[in-house]
C-alpha cells in the first residue's frame, strides 16, 4: 500500500474548484457539443497519435516536471496543471500546424483528439513527479533528513537518491496502475456516468479551443499566459543577481518586519506562489493563513515560553525532541485527522453508490450529485455519439489482466533488490489489494473529484512498517510501500479523469491508452533526472530553512518511525495537542459537512491549515496576495477576470517554474550571484558599518 | 539681478509639452468656449475671493511646497504643477459644495473663476519654494556648500539659514514683481496678444472642468490621482522601514549590478521622478540619460585614469581640485552655454516683436508663432466677451507705481541690514534695471513659454559680484544678488501666464491681483518653514551622495566664486574642457533650431544634458521608465493615457512628496527605522557573515 500526500493535496485543491464551476457545465452540455462538432471527421486512433503530438509533450513533460519538483520541494502544494498542458499543448501545435499549413506542408489538421492526446501524455508525465515522492517518500529515505529525525539512523533505514535505482524503481511500479485502471474504464464512464469534474472541465476547454470562436479565446489566453511567463521569468532572474548568501535575496524580505520574518511572517515575492493563490480557491488560502496565524502566531511562542520545563533548553532548534516536534507531530495529527474523516466519508458515499447501482438494474442515471436526472434527455445526443466512439476501439479485458500479473511479477522480483528492507511477500499483499483499493479510488474521485491516494499510502507505510518491524528496517520499508501503493492508487484516478476527457473529445480509449504509456515512460525518465538536478544543484536540498526545505519529506519518515516505534520520543504534552488536533480536524470536518454550503464557504480546511504548521506563514501570505488579485480583479473587471485568471496564473507558475532550469544549471556550473541584498537590524546594522570601515 | 535655475529648468520642461498641445489649443478655441459659458454668471471680483478658496490654496500651498522643496534638494528638477494644482483645487471645493448642497447650506456656487483664484494663489505660494532658493542661491551661502568649494571659506562669504532672515527676506523683495506686472498686464494680453502656453493650457483645464461634461472626465481624472496618490504615499512609507542606515534601503538598489552602482546608474524605485518621467517630453528624459552616459558612463571614467597626472591623487573624492571640479565645472559651462545662446535667441524674438508691433500699428493680431491669422475672426466672441471683463475691473497704473517704489524703498534699507556684503547702491542699480528685464521676460515667455530668470540670476552673480570684489564678501554679496533679481523677473513671468489663465476664464484682473498677492504672503512663510523642517530632520542636507545633495546649491556658489576670482583653481584642463561644452552646447542649440522638427526632436537637449553630468544617471533611469510607462500606455491604448497619464503621474508625485511631511517629522522626532536592507558584494557578503556569526 502506498500513497502521496501531494496529489492528495492537489485534487483538494480542485474539489474545491469544481464545486463552483459544475453549474456552468451543465448550461454548456444542454447546448449539444457534438452537433456543433457533427461535421468534423474523427481520425482513427492510429492517427491520433502523432509525432509532434508526442514531441510537445516531451517538452512540456519537462517543464511541468520542474514546476511539480519545485513545488514538491518547497511547500508541497500543487495546484492542478491540467489547464496549462492543455492551453500550452494547444498553442505549440497550432502554431506549428499553421506554420506548416502556410508553407503548404500540412498532411494532417490539428483535432481535439490530438489536444487530448498530448493532454493525458503530459499529465502522466507529469504525475510521476508527484507519485515518485521527490517530495515525500522516497526523499524520506534519505541520509539529510533522517539526520533530522530523532532516530532509525542506522544505515537499514537509509537509502540515498541515485538515479539509476529511482529510475528502475519507478519503471517497475508505475505501470500497474495503467493496466489496473483499463477494465475499469467502462464500468466507471458508460455504465456510472460519473462526473469527474477535473477531467470534464479540462475536456470543456479542449472543446471550448477547437471551436473557431473558442481558438480566438485561446490564442488571447495564450497571449496573456506568454505576457506573464516572460514577466515571471525575468522577475526569478532578477531576483538571482541579489541572492549571494543564505539569507540574502528578495526570498527573505522581512516585508512586514524583522520579528514576523523571525516567525515566518513575511511576502517573499514569488511569483509561483502568487500565481498558486490565483489558481486554488480562496477558502483554502484563508485557511493556509489562519492556520499559520494559529501555530506560528500563537501556538509556537507560548510552547517556547515552556521551554525548560517541557522540553529541554539544550536542545538544537531542530531537533525532533523540542519545539520542532510540536510542529511536526501536530501537523502530522491534523493531516491524518482530515485524512479519516474523509476516508470514510468517501467509502460511505462509494458504498452507498453502488449499493444504489446494483440495486437499481435500469438506473443508468448518473449518480453524481453534480448531475441532475434532466441530463438523460437533454444531452442524449452528445451521449450516444461519445459512448458510441469511446466504445468502437475497446481494449480487450485479458490484454489488461495479463499485462497486470506480468508487470506485477518482474515487480515483486525487483523491487526487494532494490529495497532489501522490503520482502517479496509485502509486495505480493499490496498487489493484491491494490486493485481493490485503485476502484475505491477511481469511483470516489468520480463522485468527489478528491483522490485519497495520500490516505492508501499513510495506511501502507503504518501496515508494512509494523509488519517488517523496526528491527528489520521497518521505516524504510514502510516508505517504499508507500511508493509502491501510490503508483497504482494515484494513477487510478488521475487516468480515470484522462478517459472521461477523452469519451468528451471523443478520443480513442486506444490512443489515450499509448499515450498514457508513453507518458509513464517519459515520465519515468524526466522526474528522476530533474530531481537529481536539483540535488546536485542545491546542496541545503531538505534542510529547514533552505531555499528547498522539502517538508514532506521529513513527514513521511516521521509517520513511518511513529509507525514502527509508538510514540515514545515525543517532547511532554505533545501527544496530547496531537490527540486535539486529530479530532478537531475531524470535527471541523463535519461541521463543513453538516452545515450548508453558505456558511461552511467560511469554514477553514483542517488539512490546508496543516502545512504552515511546519513551513510558517510566508507561502500562504504569497498565496493570499494572489487571491487578492484576482478578487479585486474579479470586482473591477469579472469577464476579463474569468476568462484570463487561469492563464494569468499559469504564466506566473510556468515563468518562475522554469527559470529554476537556468537557475540550478548555474549553481551547476559554480556561478554565484554576485550581489546579496542582506536584512540586517538597526542595531546590526551600525556593527556592521564599523566592520567593514574598519 | 537675480535668477534661478529651476525656474529655467521648470519652463524648459513645458515649453517642449506646450508644443506639442498647441494645435489642440487652437481647435478647441474655434468652438467658442465663451458661447457655451455664457448663461452662467459671472460674479463680481469680491465674490470670486472666498474664505474656502484660500483655505484650499493654503493647504495645496503646503502641498506644493513639500513636493517643490524636496525636489530643490534631490536634483532640481521641477515639472509644471499648475495641472495638478487646478485639478486638486477643483476636486477639493467640488466635494465641499457638493457637501454643503446637499445639506441645503450652499450660499455660493463654485464658479471657474473660484478655480482660477485657487490656482493662482497655489502658484503664487510655491513659486516662492522656487524663487527662494533654498536649492540654489540661498542654501549656497551655508556653510555646509561653502565647505565643498575650493575657497571662499572665510565668515563674510557665509551665511547660515535661520527661518527669521529667511523669512524677512522674502517679505521684502517678493512682492516687487507683482507690482512690476500689473501696468504690463493690458499690453501683454490684450494688445500683443501672447500667447503665454501654459496659461492658456491650465485655462483650458479649468473650462473644460466646469461644463458638465467636464467635470465628469475631472472626477475619473481625480480618482486616479488619488490611487496612485495613495500607492506612492504607501510606497513612500514602505521604503521607510530598510532604511537604518546610510547605504541602506530602495534608493540605493544596485539594480544593474554593483559597478554600475558606483557610477550612478541605477533605479532607485523612487516614484516621484518616475512621474516626473511622465510628465516631461520624451527628448528631455532621453537627453538627461545621454547627458548620463556621456559624463559618467565615459568622461569620469576616462578621465579618473588620468589622476596622478591632471589632479593630484591625495585629494578627497568631493574636492574641486579633483574630479568634482570637472563635473561641477563642465556642467556650470553647458548650462551657461545653453542659457547663453537662448538669451540671445528670446531677445532677438523680443526685439523684432516689439518692432513689428510698434510699425504696424492697426495689427492686434496675434504675432506669435503659434497661432494663425484665422484667429481673429474665428474667436471674435471669445475675445470680444473675455476683453470686456478683463478692462472692467482696472487696477489704476499709479496704484502698481506707488506699490513698487514703496516696496523697494523698504527693500533698499533693509536688504543691507539682512546682507552687509550688499550695499544699498547695488540694490538700487537691481530695482531700476529690474522692470525692464522684467518685461523682457514676461514678453519672451508669452512668446516661447519660456522664462529665462535663470539666466538674469547668473547675470546678477557675475555683475555685482564684480562689483563688490572678492575682499569684501563679493561670493555672498553676487548670491544674495540673484535672490533679489529672481524674485522679479521670475513672478514677471509667472504671474503674466496666470493673468492670461484669468483672461480666459473671465476671472476678474482685481481677484487675481490679490489672490496672488496673497498667496505671495502664505508663500512667504510656508516655504521657509518647509526648508527649515528638512534642513532640521535630515543632517546631511547638502552633502554629496546623500538623500538630499541639493546640487543647484554648490553650482551657484561656485558660480560666484568663479565671478569674484576668476579661474584661477580649477584643475588641469577643466578650462579647455569647460570650453568645449560650452560652445558644444550652443552649437548643439544652434542645430536644434535650424533643422526641421522633425530632425529636432530628435537631438538632446544640453541643458537636460548637463544635470547628470553631476549628479549621476539614476534619477534619469527613473525618468525614462516613466516615459517608457507612457510610452507602453499610449500604444496599448492612447485614449486613455492621454485622459488619465497627467493625473496618474500627479498622483506619484503627489503622494511621495507628502510622504516627506511624515518623514521628516519622524526624523526630528528621533525614530528611527528598524531594518538596513543592504547590499553586498559576494565577497564583502561572506566577510560580514563570518563577522556576524563570530
Amino acid at each position: 500500500m502506498a500513497s502521496n500526500n501531494i496529489t492528495e493535496e492537489k485534487n483538494y485543491l480542485n474539489r474545491n474548484k469544481r464545486e463552483e464551476e459544475e453549474d456552468d457545465d451543465e448550461t454548456k452540455e444542454g447546448e449539444s457539443v457534438e452537433r456543433i462538432f457533427e461535421k468534423k471527421e474523427v481520425p482513427s486512433w492510429q492517427n491520433q497519435l502523432t509525432l509532434r503530438a508526442f514531441v510537445v509533450s516531451f517538452i512540456l513533460g519537462i517543464l511541468f516536471s520542474f514546476i511539480v519538483m519545485k513545488l514538491n520541494l518547497t511547500t508541497g502544494i500543487i495546484p492542478s496543471l491540467n489547464v496549462s498542458a492543455g492551453l500550452l499543448g494547444f498553442f505549440f501545435v497550432k502554431t506549428w500546424t499553421k506554420f506548416l499549413d502556410k508553407s503548404g506542408f500540412l498532411k494532417q489538421p490539428f483535432t481535439r483528439q490530438e489536444n487530448t492526446v498530448i493532454q493525458t501524455c503530459v499529465v502522466a508525465s507529469s504525475g510521476i513527479a508527484f507519485s515518485g515522492g521527490f517530495g515525500s517518500y522516497m526523499f524520506g529515505m534519505s541520509e539529510i533528513i533522517a539526520k533530522q529525525s530523532t532516530e532509525a539512523h542506522g544505515a537499514q533505514n537509509i537509502k540515498n537518491p541515485s538515479l539509476s535505482w529511482m529510475i528502475g524503481f519507478l519503471f517497475v511500479v508505475s505501470f500497474l496502475g495503467l493496466f489496473s485502471v483499463v477494465p475499469l474504464r467502462k464500468i466507471m464512464i458508460i455504465d456510472f456516468k460519473l462526473t469527474y469534474p477535473s477531467g470534464t472541465a479540462t475536456a470543456h476547454l479542449i472543446n471550448s479551443f477547437h471551436t473557431p470562436l473558442g481558438a480566438k479565446l485561446a490564442k488571447k489566453q495564450v497571449r496573456e499566459l506568454g505576457k506573464f511567463f516572460s514577466f515571471s521569468f525575468l522577475w526569478g532572474f532578477f531576483q538571482w543577481f541579489f541572492t549571494a548568501g543564505d539569507d540574502c535575496g528578495f526570498v527573505n524580505f522581512p516585508t512586514l518586519g524583522l520579528k514576523a520574518y523571525q516567525y515566518k511572517f513575511y511576502f517573499d515575492f514569488s511569483a509561483t506562489y502568487v500565481g498558486v493563490g490565483m489558481i486554488c480557491p480562496y477558502i483554502i488560502n484563508i485557511s493556509l493563513l489562519v492556520g499559520a496565524i494559529l501555530s506560528w502566531g500563537l501556538m509556537w511562542p507560548l510552547i517556547e515560553t515552556r521551554k525548560g520545563h517541557w522540553f529541554s533548553e539544550e536542545l538544537s532548534p531542530s531537533s525532533l525532541h523540542g519545539l520542532q516536534g510540536y510542529k511536526v507531530f501536530i501537523a502530522i495529527a491534523m493531516i491524518l485527522g482530515d485524512g479519516t474523516y474523509n476516508f470514510f466519508k468517501v467509502l460511505g458515499h462509494t458504498l452507498f453508490g453502488l449499493y444504489k447501482q446494483l440495486t437499481v438494474k435500469d438506473a443508468i442515471l448518473p449518480i453524481a450529485s453534480g448531475s441532475s436526472p434532466a441530463d438523460s434527455t437533454a444531452v442524449s445526443f452528445d451521449d450516444k455519439r461519445r459512448t458510441e466512439l469511446f466504445l468502437r476501439d475497446q481494449i480487450p479485458p485479458w490484454f489488461a489482466v495479463v499485462g497486470y500479473v506480468t508487470i506485477a511479477i518482474i515487480s515483486i522480483i525487483t523491487v526487494p533488490y532494490i529495497f532489501h528492507q522490503l520482502k517479496w511477500y509485502h509486495i505480493v499483499v499490496i498487489y493484491v489489494m491494490a486493485p481493490i483499493l485503485a476502484f475505491c479510488n477511481a469511483y470516489g474521485c468520480g463522485l468527489t473529484d478528491w483522490s485519497l491516494a495520500s490516505t492508501y499510502g499513510k495506511l501502507a507505510i503504518f501496515a508494512i512498517g509494523a509488519w517488517a518491524g523496526a528491527a528489520n528496517g521497518g521505516v524504510l520499508a514502510g516508505l517504499a510501500a508507500c511508493g509502491v501503493m501510490m503508483n497504482i492508487v494515484s494513477t487510478a484516478s488521475d487516468l480515470m479523469q484522462d478517459f472521461k476527457t477523452g469519451y468528451m473529445t471523443l478520443a480513442s480509449p486506444k490512443s489515450m491508452f499509448v499515450s498514457q504509456i508513453v507518458g509513464t515512460a517519459m515520465g519515468c525518465v524526466i522526474s528522476p533526472c530533474v530531481f537529481w538536478l536539483f540535488y546536485k544543484a542545491f546542496h541545503d536540498l531538505g534542510v529547514p530553512g533552505s531555499e528547498y526545505p522539502a517538508p514532506y519529506a521529513l513527514v513521511y519518515r516521521n509517520m513511518a518511525i511513529l509507525g514502527v516505534d509508538g510514540f515514545s520520543a515525543l517532547p511532554k504534552h505533545c501527544l496530547t495537542l496531537c490527540y486535539i488536533f486529530f479530532i478537531a480536524a475531524m470535527a471541523v470536518n463535519a461541521l463543513r459537512d453538516g452545515l450548508g454550503k453558505k456558511i461552511a464557504r467560511f469554514i477553514p480546511v483542517p488539512m490546508a491549515m496543516a502545512i504552515p504548521f511546519y513551513l510558517g506563514g510566508y507561502f500562504a501570505i504569497d498565496m493570499c496576495v494572489g487571491s487578492l488579485i484576482l478578487f479585486i480583479w474579479k470586482k473591477v473587471n469579472k469577464t476579463k477576470a474569468d476568462a484570463y485568471g487561469a492563464a494569468v496564473a499559469s504564466g506566473l507558475i510556468c515563468g518562475d517554474g522554469i527559470w529554476t532550469l537556468p537557475s540550478s544549471i548555474l549553481a551547476l556550473a559554480g556561478v554565484h550571484p554576485p550581489i546579496c541584498m542582506k536584512f540586517l537590524s538597526n542595531k546590526q546594522n551600525s556593527r556592521v558599518d564599523t566592520f567593514l570601515n574598519s
